[in-house]
């Protein structure tokens, strides 16, 4: 069988040795004689599990003490709502900067609980740049950031403070590059990208912050209330947190957070070299603002376009189909996807533009 | 190794050939070469899986085009709030039933919304019963039960119309047995009894009803934003999403609800006569509100509650303890668990019995 390159954007790749211990554990877990679809949540072992991938959150991030490390359901999706509900109220204002479409869902969630100030967007470009030299009101209950934007490919790489709390969706950039998690009051990620398989959804926030989330709100909404029951307040998703454990376990194999970016660094450079150097590709993210994780790009004209995905899928490449509203091409370079698959992606570009230069499109077809 | 009888009240045993699929697609899902926790929720592969799911769900349970069957995260706790949010008001109402330690959850997240009128509660006699003869205002925005409560081993068997609609929580015996949805105006259930995993939550609700909620409320709160993007507005909990398609695709093998019903009641009978038969052991229920799917009882003294706790864990027997604020022994019988587990555990308790005639407790441990 044909082997397979998967750039999808998420749910991702993740490590093959993760997938194996994964299927193991599904038949007899532990040598327990039972599936890890079928423990209880309170059960010893299990319990073990998710102190663990806690512990792993916090030794790979540095997370100090006064911050709890979280596990939730429901995506980002509903962390934006989640926030808002917990720090924003009527009368009160939050800081949003809009970098592209993930950004404005979050804007329009918080708008149901309070005044919102977006403080900066780059929808002049088509969000192809992180906008800089916006002043945040000090009276703001926090200022909320995308690090990095899946659709439109572009990396936040300049946290600077902004003298009020600082939340940020980290869903597609986690665990790839180091971060100061103090920089950060509240950081939340859906674990799909580099934490593990879908159905979870991380969250760091520092204790003090949390403190001033409001009371009466729904239990699941209520953060403290995760922080208290140690992310066990109701049946948590067992197999995805568990996944993620590995996940956590496989990326401290790799030398941990500044391993891994290392070489995040090295597959984003030889691909978007070879967008510059390649005639019949361009890159849509200004180039100080490439993100590392979803490289963004398109083909000089449709049927290059058409003809291009074609003859990768050939080659095993699996989904580097841009975002339906965006076209084009997106490779995503998560942390599981190896250096030679990229190899393999540049190769197919450089190989397209030979045969190309000789045939039209419609000979290719 | 000893073979285990899983008797756990959720996540629970389910059929060893869904846990066998389900390892095989972990690895290498439909031969695409690609893990089920790598591929796109966008694929249509996956697509596919989750309209095969909904078309299960209709399909075993009857359900007709007027109801939408979504899937969800965040378990019944979510929805315990997630239903007061769409549908209670302040200056409205809506009646609950006081069942015990799940619908009195259900109770205090409605609070938030607007006044809740219990209109009975057995809490006089522990939960042991279902109360009956209650009045309902007719203003009432809904009437929410819990028709199997999992901790206290009660069952509602009688589904009476009140003239208000039906919001049912029925995490714990949904598939189990034959119910009339078209009675039912919403029901939701954490899925991790006998519909799959952990991590994912399925509601099935009248469209005219959801056309009922409220608007401004955030999206991942709205009913409606799952019925429209096909339970795919974000990301879903994909493998367990899956694991549930090969589970009731198992449950349709069955003979369907009509089939597991038969063998439910089957092995609640087999395993109530040995209670109501040992001295050592009672039940703790009333007998025509019994459930099918926990069974809860109590040994005469905590001497020889310890004692069968040991002698059961030597014949492979898991799970049997009793919820911490109940103490004693609840099996639960779902869907997944054989008859055959129901006779190792009868056997057990007839065997621990003879001996326990001859000695004493303290010889025993």
């Amino acid at each position: 069988m044909l082997k397979k390159h998967n750039f999808g954007a998420g749910p991702c790749i993740l490590p093959s040795a993760v997938m194996e211990q994964a299927a193991q554990a599904v038949i007899n877990w532990n040598g327990m004689g039972l599936s890890i679809l079928e423990v209880s949540h309170r059960s010893p072992e299990f319990e073990e599990v998710v102190l663990k991938t806690q512990l792993l959150v916090r030794e790979l991030l540095s997370v100090s003490d006064n911050y709890s490390v979280l596990f939730l359901q429901g995506g980002a999706s509903t962390q934006f709502a989640m926030v808002a509900m917990n720090f924003l109220s009527e009368g009160k204002k939050a800081a949003y900067l809009d970098t592209g479409y993930f950004a404005l869902k979050a804007i329009k969630e918080a708008k149901l609980f309070g005044e919102v100030d977006v403080v900066a967007t780059s929808k002049d470009k088509d969000y192809a740049y992180i906008p800089d030299n916006f002043k945040v009101d000090a009276g703001s209950a926090y200022l909320h950031l995308t690090s990095n934007n899946t659709i439109e490919g572009t990396e936040i790489f300049d946290f600077s403070a902004t003298g009020v709390p600082l939340v940020c969706d980290m869903s597609s950039d986690i665990f790839s590059r180091k971060i100061e998690v103090k920089d950060f009051d509240l950081i939340y990620a859906g674990a799909q990208k580099n934490m593990g398989p879908a159905g979870m959804t991380l969250v760091i926030a520092k204790n003090e912050f949390l403190e001033k989330g409001k009371k009466e709100i729904p239990s699941m909404m209520d953060y403290r209330i995760f922080r208290d029951n140690m992310s066990m307040y109701n049946t948590p998703p067992v197999f995805s947190i568990y996944v993620a454990m590995l996940n956590l376990l496989w990326l401290k194999d790799q030398g941990g957070v500044s391993g891994i970016e290392r070489s995040n660094i090295e597959k984003a450079k030889l691909l978007y070299a070879e967008i510059d150097r390649n005639p019949l590709f361009y890159g849509t993210a200004e180039v100080a603002h490439r993100s590392r994780m979803n490289v963004t790009f398109q083909a000089i004209d449709k049927g290059v376009e058409q003809a291009f995905l074609k003859f990768a899928a050939e080659k095993g490449i699996v989904g580097i189909k841009g975002y339906r509203t965006v076209g084009g091409f997106r490779a995503s370079l998560y942390n599981a996807l190896p250096l030679s698959s990229v190899a393999v992606l540049v190769e197919a570009m450089v190989s397209f533009e030979k045969i190309y230069t000789d045939k039209t499109v419609l000979e290719l077809e």
